[in-house]
């Protein structure tokens, strides 16, 4: 990963501001002769969209995306991709920038406002720039071509925790995650949650939340040791979405507590290879896929644009409180799950093209 | 991170498996007319180097690092890098491959044998061969370089967890680290844990752990967003060594259950800029260092081998039981301690200087 | 440089079809503050365009570029690039597509059509779809910002060769090249190969060139040896262009006709480090310039575009003949002077980063 | 390219200076299960190797090359590739370092020494450091194993041009390449060349030459445009080895004179795919290989070794003339062959896999 792009085969490049006129993404490398229309990808894009449930930012966006080059007739009418690089670009119209006006100066607590600053001397205050996680539709838009180029792999996320609150295992249930709009797998879990995030939202202020992400489908020997492991690649793709701190692979941080009896996968004789008797590897060991789901998860940071003034300084040094007005999410975590299932996808295909490079 | 090399600027490439004749890195990239001499490597090497106490593999290796390129007189008596790939070489004595004998044939769970075998169809099995936490003596050395291209900066790194047991943090002491062969910075967790481990050793099983790296003296600056981040490196970087599961910054896992309210690090005016009232970022927003230290934490898992019989299968798929005999490390955790200060330095010398690139 | 992105701190990802919406160019890795305005880029962009003379393609593009990203105000009234991602994206508006009609099924000879093909299997053969010349406006467009980011370096190109006709030496007078439609240095010739090309354009034929491209104001120690060496990258750079077949530094080809005697550039005691009494190595040495003018030279071969029937296949593997249609350049060299020297200035550019990056 | 580092799933990674005690290379990324031993490197080193014949430098270096990683038994008794790095180690045998001392403080015209003084502030000064050609030993130990990932591929080089003097076309035979110490390949052309450069060598002098790389057996499809192009990451790949200062592509240069009917290659129907009547597009056009062989040529510039004094200055900026005296090569271009060779094996050895990485 490399400024703003990332992926060595299957390569990602972003670009755009939250206020600025367009942002978008490069997909370069992408096989060619994959079916590939707009609409395949704004399916995605409306799941990340703002504004579909009170609880995301009120910030309407249509999010429609265009793609500028990379797809050509196939001659029996579909368009399907060339080969060439795919250009997609998503036009901002709902930028109410003066809501900002505020925050040019004065930086933010928890926000990337006072770093921009301080690296680049110079910077896109409005709606955080470049920092802002509207980014991440440019991200979701890559993963939906990511997707085709990985077709046998499905790739879904569910939100798993939010604030204190966790997920009961019992219930989990991929179905319910498109039944309720926090993204939810535990039917109990978000009628409860949202009782909570109301609360969180009438009293302006946020919470954080863990996300998880599972493909499967991934077959054995993905990944390139020993450091281009899969694994490694998922962590910095995960770590490199806003506001996350922390990313785990199957039993994750849990596995500290585990003895080596309690925690190695055993295996039995099954049709096609092993057959894993469980899956604390999260489907990775030394940085290979084991042809078992591929899990993943991470942990978002409560957004710091909240109603209770905090203090901080100004850009000239000068100390202040802040109180952040604009249009927020009280838990950006619910957004991100999209977000994540796209990383996810973008890593597979470029880990996919990988390893058929080196192996045939 | 791309095969066998990380690092854009600053970037190292390593080779070598457990058993075969050596294993090394050559460094790329290093800004010349640093003083680097073996034995500025050497003592890094010492402390990761195994037979050290009870608590770690009884494998006997000298761990002698030579230097074939890339320093030379600076005409005052010193050696010092020339800007030109800094190769070193550490040459593998006490190898034992007998002891392996048995794992040419059968996947040990939870170890890295089967996926090999799956992607390669061939692999050296000695020890792990490639997939071996051998290999990260060959980090810790490029880490001793890195240091040294950061030269303001103090990294250090502690065992906070082993098992299911928690340092207090109230009796937080970085000198106290140097004191235990545990890298534990509480002395009387060390003594707690130094029993549990001998039972964990007699037993002969194994248990997992957490290590807290942290970076002081980091200025203000440096990381590139939006997929060079200076998060999304170090979570690449860590999730990269063996037997890492998992890998946080800051409050980390935690901020998933924290309010915006205390999560946000509040700023008041300092000397130097902003003085944080908390760091909960663990010293990066945005991608981007904030000036404060930089507090990454990995989970390692207990290693697979073990002395309980566990079910696996043969390469030939047929069902077995198998005993990890060979030598082998309790907590494995405990050496990657300096492992993970040598990515911690790696991945930082890099950021400085793609920082100083773009930046002046 | 890889599938459609080049440079590593200053890195240039394009795409885009000739007959598509519209192509462009990310840059990535500028430096922030440097004023940046559309108009800028323009300026460069209408050397390159189509239509300016009757010595290039009727084609008529605006070729008008927008700025979707990347530059803010600084404050002082001044667009300023940010450190982020500057996308610079040309709409294509007059495509006339159906010229290319014949070409959809039948390999120009000469041309990507049958690799493209048969690589990819799919191909948008409208004006040769990605391999056109088209593509080289984004080349174009992303120099304009490389010159910003090495304000110090003055870069010109120039018509040396047209078939046959080369310049006189002792006639070269960079200003001549602003007053005449070929970028020829040499007044006297402009004139006899504007005759010449007259006949040439004609006859329905077309002509190769060679192309110089002078980089002045470079301080001695940019390159990085001994595979990112400076010439290594230009060499790359301009054999990317379009046409290119032969690409050589300073003396170049001749240089294996000299004796070490002649070749190698003596040195005098000059007020800034030494006074070379010849430039036989074209700026650079090592891979590393000599703070000496960067002379480089390519060779353009004439299109394949024209009027006389050639024998060729369709893609079905049937034998026929073909004669270009289209609006084509009696001689693309003439207008690869402007893409040269953007190819010139993002290289240098990249390289000043690298070196800074190093070296601080 | 970048750094010591070049290829992107096929990648080579040197180390070492002329008179250090190794020097090396890493080969990442190489697919499993190629038979590999020592002697198959051997044999292309051997070729390289300097003391051969009169023409060459008279250093005597055994040049063995070891094998310290990636490579394994099979089961079957064969030494295999193993997917892990592959690390080649060349021990410096015959320094005579003390031949340089004149040379540590002042700077050959025409060598590196200048330049790596005022970019790195030190340097190796024996024999070149790291700026010596003694570093394509690395380059053609990579080679070697290159080869083997395209089995398929035959690559093959001739001196064809030692400074005025081209080889007669019509007496071109590869099978004489192999009877004389030249390695040109016309009879004819040797005989005379060698008087030529017996007068060269008795002279103290030098020359420049002109080395013609030929691959047959590269099918269609291999490269990747528009910036990955296969003839441009060639033209970098024989610019980075030491002296060349002009590289091109089928008819190069002069496909300038060419006219449009006479440059294209036309096609007629053949069982695989289309009979190209010509080559001047030396096996690639847009990037993509055709399916014909690949040609490239590079011109040499004569070694600044000589014996005639050259004005110079030393490092402290005060005016001398400087003797080269140690052991120097009269043309090397001669030994540059191999070399030539083993960078179009290790660019096409990357193509091939980056081409299956993206097409399957």
């Amino acid at each position: 990963m490399s400024h703003n792009s990332f992926g060595h085969l299957f390569r990602v490049t972003t670009f755009g501001e939250s206020h600025g006129p367009a942002l978008g993404a490069i997909v370069d490398g992408c096989p060619p002769k994959i079916p590939l229309d707009a609409k395949d990808i704004q399916g995605f894009l409306d799941k990340r969209k703002p504004g579909q449930s009170r609880f995301t930012t009120q910030r309407r966006e249509a999010d429609e995306v265009k793609i500028l080059s990379g797809v050509f007739s196939d001659g029996d009418g579909r368009r399907v991709t060339t080969g060439t690089p795919i250009a997609l670009v998503i036009e901002n119209t709902d930028q109410r920038s003066k809501d900002y006006g505020e925050i040019a100066d004065t930086y933010r607590p928890g926000h990337a406002d006072y770093v921009y600053d301080a690296k680049y001397g110079v910077r896109d205050h409005r709606g955080g720039g470049r920092s802002s996680a509207r980014e991440t539709a440019a991200r979701v838009a890559a993963g939906a071509v990511a997707r085709k180029v990985i077709a046998g792999v499905t790739i879904r996320g569910a939100l798993v925790q939010v604030g204190p609150h966790r997920i009961d295992r019992a219930n989990f249930d991929w179905a319910e995650v498109e039944r309720n709009p926090l993204f939810c797998p535990d039917a109990h879990a978000a009628e409860l949650w949202a009782d909570y995030l109301d609360g969180v939202r009438k009293d302006g202020s946020s919470i954080g939340a863990v996300i998880e992400i599972v493909a499967e489908g991934v077959p054995v020997g993905w990944g390139a040791p020993v450091y281009g492991k899969l694994d490694a690649d998922l962590a910095a793709a995960m770590m490199s979405i806003n506001a996350v701190k922390g990313v785990e692979i199957g039993a994750g941080f849990a596995a500290a507590e585990l003895t080596g009896e309690d925690n190695a996968d055993e295996m039995r004789a099954g049709p096609n290879g092993p057959k894993f008797l469980s899956n604390n590897a999260g489907g990775v060991l030394g940085g290979i896929s084991t042809g078992q789901p591929v899990v993943v998860r991470f942990a978002v940071k409560p957004t710091s644009s909240i109603l209770t003034p905090r203090r901080t300084i100004d850009r000239f040094g000068k100390e202040t409180d802040i109180v952040t007005k604009g249009r927020h999410d009280p838990c950006v975590g619910i957004r991100a799950v999209p977000v994540g299932e796209a990383m996810m996808a973008c890593v597979l295909a470029d880990h996919f093209l990988r390893h058929r490079g080196q192996m045939g």
